[in-house]
Formats: C-alpha cells, structure tokens, sequence
C-alpha cells in the first residue's frame, strides 16, 4: 500500500457530501479540505460534474495569474418525493435535492380509509407534480401517523390507521414511481426536517410534537435515534411524577399526554365551561387572550417539563423543540416546561440547553420527508453506485 | 468515473473492518463480501498483511485445484492499555487488539489524591504490563468515575474527583506512552465492554450500573450516545413516580439514586437494625438469605423500573443490562424492575426486550476502556494512515 493508494481513500461518493452545502470550492479547496491529491480531486469532479451532481460556478478571485474555477452543489439536478399523511390530510411536495420544499399540495383525506386508497391519491397527485417539473426523481420520503418499523417501511399496529398494519408502503409506492423509498413515522420526519432547516447547527436535537397526542423524535450525534424496533420517542405514554396542578387529580395514574396534551387541555377546559373541543380551539382561545386557556396550557407545560426533564438528563440534547398544532402558541408550554426542566435537571445538562418553538412551518413535513429520501439517495455509496451506473 | 473507480470506493482500513471479527477468509470471500475487484483486494490483503494486522491462516477447503489461502485479523499484532479508575482503586489491564484483556492489575488508591498522583501510580504499572508483553501500543482508554468532555478528554466538574476538573489527561498520557488516548466516564465504559461482550449483537443496549450511585450507558445503533456535553445517560438524577414501598416516605420528592441505590438499601437496612454501611455488606445479606435485604432490593427493582419505563419508552432498547456492585444480586433487581417495566412500557417497546444481569465481570472495565481505545485506533481512517506511514 502507497501513499497514493491512501490518497484515494475517498471516492467520489464521500467528496461529494463536502459539496452538499451548496458552498461553491475550487478544486484546490478540495484537496486542501480532503487530503486527497490534485489528480484524484479532479477525476472525482469530473465525474459529478458528468452526472450533474455539480456544475460549474465562474471563477474564485484570484492574487494573479488565470483565476481558479469553482463548482458547487446542483440541488436542482434532481427531485424528491415527499407524501406526509395526517389523520385527516395529506400533503404532497416536490422538493429539491437538498431537501428545500418546490411545490406542495394539501389534500383532505381519512387515513382510515386504508392504504391503496390515501396512496392513489397521494400518487396521483405526486405524478403532476412530477410532470410539472420534469426533474428526474432521486428518492421518495413517505411519513405516516403511526409506528413504523423503518427498515421495511411497514407500519406495526398503528392505532389510528385501519388496514396499514403491516402493509408494504415502499412496493406499493416503487409500482408507480422509480426511486428508493424510505418510510417513518411523523414525529421522527419532523425531527429530520427541524434538523435539516437548522443547517446541521445543532446536532442533539429533540423535537416534541404537542397535538391530540405528544410524541418525540431524538436525533442524537446528528442522527435520528429509532431504536431496536423503531419505537424511540414514545414520550407520549411515560408516566412522570405528577405535580399538583389543574390537570391532575390527586393520586392520578394517566402517562403524559393524557395530562398534557391538546386534547386534555381542551377537556379541563370544558370541565370549566368553556367550550374547546379540538386543538385548534385551544389555539384560538389563547390568541384570543382567554386567561383559563392560558393558565391551563402554561400548566401542561409544567407537566410536560417534568418529562422533558427526564430526556434532559437521558439524552443531552443542546435543544428541545417544541412543534405539533399546540406548537404555534408553544410560548406558554415552553414558559410552564422552562420552569420544571431547569430545576430538575443537572446543570452539565442544561448549561448550554434551548427549548424553542419549531421555525418548521406548514411545510415541515415536507422538508423532513425529503431529508429523509435524501439520506440514503444521496449517500456516499448511492452517488458513487449512480456514478458507476453512468460509468 | 469509472467502475474501476467504484470498485476502488473501499479503502484498506474500511475492507479490514470487515475482518475485525476475527473470522479467516480468503480473497474470494472477501470480493463477495465488498463488491471490490480481485485485484483491489489482493492489494489491500497485501498492504495490511505487510502491516501485520492480517496473517495467513492456511488453506481453505477446495472443491478441486490448488485450495485457496485464507488470511485473518492478527489481534496479537499489537495491544491496547486501560486504565480504570474508581473511587478506591485502579485496574490497569493490557488487552489485544480485539479488547480481550490479557493481563490485568489492580492496585488501591484514592482518586481523590488528584490526576498527577493518580496517574503516575496507573502509568508505572502500565510500562510494567507493556515491558512484560512488548507488543506494540495502539491506544490508550481510560475511565474515570466522574463526567468528562469525551472530546477534550478532561473531567467537568467531577463531585468525587478533586483536583481533577478541567485536567487534560490525554496529554498526561502522552508525556509518558505513545498513541491516541480516550477518555470516558466508567459507566460509558463498562456499556462500550457490554456491548463488546456480546459480539456486537445487540446494538440498542442500556447499561444501568446500580452502586453507591446509579448511571447509565446507553448503547443506541451500535454508538455510544454521549449528548452534546456527554452527560448523557444521567439515570440517577431523574425524578421519577414513586411507588408506595418501605424506601420511600409519603411525598418524597428525591431522585432516582437517593431511593434505589446501594447506599438507599443500606439505610433502609439500618433503619430497621440491620447494621449494614455499604454495597459489598448489602450484597452480603442478601447472599447470605436476609429476608429484610431481599425485599428492600427487589423495591429498590420496583422504583429503578419506573425509570427503566421511561428508558424504554424514549429509547427503545432491545436489551437492558444491570450491573455495578449490586449487580452481583441483580437477579433481585431486575425481578422487581420486570414487573413495573412491562406493565408500565408500550408493548411494541417490550416486545422483545431483555433485562438481564451484567456478564461483564472484573475485568468489564479493562474491556470497556480497550475497546473504546480501539474504536479510534483501529478505525478506517487511522488503518489507512498507518499503512500510508509504513508507504
């Protein structure tokens, strides 16, 4: 083994990644950043820039002589499939190789209604998006409201979703569309797209969804954590010490979010005679500047604080965030958390630590779904297999 | 790019991860195995059998012609050092370059003596232990009983560490022994010995050492997650719901070890007129058929599977492991434990979860610090500079 045989230790493939940012290089940034030699560095462009992965950018500023060309990212070499279905909508989204949501459509559906059906719609609808753009589709993302076993892409006993349990969503998607096919759970999509929009800043991430129920997805040294069976951010059913509040009822046994969701804010709500019969209800009461809906939703934050408290000493994360329907008046169950986790956890844990609202938006599913199909259609090895492909 | 390019996408440190578990294999299998052409291997076989970290192991079976040679990962080729540091004592150990520990020493000590004293005590019988085995040193692990910045390698803010807050120990161990060094926490460690232990299949694997404290290493894809500041796995500062049992009084509001830990069955054993100081006299009684001390273990199980639950719940683990000094009546534990985490924990979560007792024994910690030393000093990339350096 030579020095040389050292200096292809990286293929095409793993450059490539370096690229991803969109930060446009010269070819001498590259062997700078790489260790790779001149001539290895330029074979490896030469064929993304072959492939399209890469294009080229003008010229580098220059201290004299001809000045070097850069190249950088094409993220509109391609396309990416996102359909993220809810109980009651879906939205389809064609996003760009880097993930950035193109064009999206919502469609009310009933996931109820079973697989074949919410997923001809949601083809159907995916093909004239495709059609629109004519951008060759590089992986399709598909998330769903219900457990997922991530490595086959079936759901396993989901509760809300008659006829998914064990169905076989990436076959029935590759029938109708080329393209890998990756398939998880919504929180966990949510988690990926919040990731993803941060830029890759913040690397141990726990995104909290708080809506009719409260679910978690931990992404952990910049990866999504599953799990043996893919169930990994269940924090919706812990049962954490119960502090003495509205919500509770003195020697109360329920697991959180039946303490602390929209949906058992929306009942202390009525027990109080107010009328809040969804989360949206419980969104608009506090816009609405409604001092019970307020008081009742800092206190599920204070519940929900005793849990976050937990993952804080658990996991470690630099940042909690906190998403879901109950996320756009998330100031009041962050002030109710802030209080509990900072009192409950070690200070190591929490000295560096955000809880913040999801700068996610209506097109966060979208976002993370693409991400998603991303991570494996643009891996080291699925570009270094296209690059030999088109050999 | 070519598919002469492709093939070469497996360096010689990424194709000799392949080999890391011992297993003899000839070149055929390994161009099955990686995709890589048969040139591409026999040049990368020959490289790390040059470096000696592969040795020929005979032929293997033919079906007809000259049998192929077979060629295996020499884990005599060099050696790792580890040094375990608790409390009260060290074990130093030498170990192959699989982790098998081959010759261990343990001396008394206090930590709280300071990192000079301390080390220079561990590092005089290391060069003893690497004298007698003049193999060559690939890395250095070291574990500490307290929290450390995994990246820096120094201890932050460690309660029974005096002296050594901010002490960079890596470049202690430099002054005095080539090679990387890596420093963790002993309960990280003795979940990276765990993990090891178990050949590597069970990759989502909670280590929960129950002692004077209790903390955790958890084992998540295969990876250690260590959490933004590495103070993940913090099990036994969380608040969890107390049951009613003899440990905890009527709205007690401590934390998880203050109520499970050794040193909480110990008082409980004093209170009722048991003189009992220590772990090593709880395990004591209970060896010798105390009825008091059975029963107030199995409670502390009880309230250490509320926590456990939660662990679950969060991080679905296929496997959670007890160990520390009361995991020498672990069976106590873990019967108490059972019965509150299936009950408490979502069914697809436990489905095929095991509890068991550590099998890690004395020299857990030895194993845990060489592997964790191995895990950087046999990695792809410092395979391939070794080989780069050797030319």
């Amino acid at each position: 083994m030579t020095t040389t045989d050292h200096a292809n230790a990286l293929t095409a493939g793993a450059l490539f990644q370096r690229l991803r940012d969109g930060v446009a290089r010269t070819r001498g940034d590259l062997v700078a950043d790489t260790g790779l030699g001149r001539a290895a560095v330029a074979a490896r462009v030469d064929a993304l820039l072959a492939a399209g992965l890469l294009v080229p950018a003008g010229a580098a500023s220059s201290t004299g002589g001809r000045p070097p060309q850069v190249v950088r990212f094409d993220a509109h070499a391609g396309a990416t499939l996102a359909l993220d279905f809810g109980a009651r909508h879906a939205t389809i989204g064609l996003a760009d190789l880097s993930g950035e949501p193109i064009a999206t459509v919502s469609r009310e559906l009933d996931i109820a209604e079973g697989p074949e059906t919410c997923l001809r719609l949601a083809l159907d609808q995916a093909r004239e998006l495709l059609r629109d753009s004519r951008a060759e589709l590089f992986g399709v993302g598909v998330g769903v409201p219900g457990p997922v076993e991530h490595s086959t892409g079936r759901p396993v006993n989901p509760p809300i979703m008659p006829g998914w349990d064990g169905f076989d969503i990436p076959g029935a998607v590759r029938e109708e569309l080329d393209g890998e096919v990756q398939v998880d759970n919504d929180v966990n999509i949510l988690a990926i797209g919040e990731h993803a929009l941060r830029g890759g800043a913040v690397d141990d991430l726990v995104y909290v969804k708080v809506a009719t129920g409260i679910g978690a997805g931990i992404i952990s040294g910049g990866l999504l954590q599953r799990g043996a069976l893919g169930s990994a951010g269940d924090l919706g059913h812990i049962h954490v010490r119960l502090p003495e509040s509205p919500l509770v009822a003195p020697g109360d046994e329920r697991d959180l979010e039946a303490v602390a969701s929209g949906t058992a804010v929306a009942a202390a709500l009525r027990e109080r005679g107010t009328p809040a019969h969804s989360n949206a209800d419980v969104v608009r009461l506090i816009q609405a500047g409604d001092a019970d809906a307020i008081t009742l939703t800092r206190e599920a934050g204070r519940v929900l604080g005793e849990a976050l408290a937990i993952v804080v000493n658990l996991m470690n994360p630099s940042m909690i965030v906190i998403g879901g329907s109950l996320g756009r008046v998330a100031d009041h169950l962050i002030a109710g958390a802030r209080e509990v986790v900072y009192r409950r956890s070690i200070p190591l844990a929490t000295q560096h630590l955000r809880i913040e609202p999801s700068r996610g938006g209506v097109t966060a599913g979208v976002r993370g779904a693409a991400t998603m199909a991303l991570q494996a259609a643009l891996s080291p090895a699925a570009v270094d297999r296209r690059l030999a492909a088109q050999g």
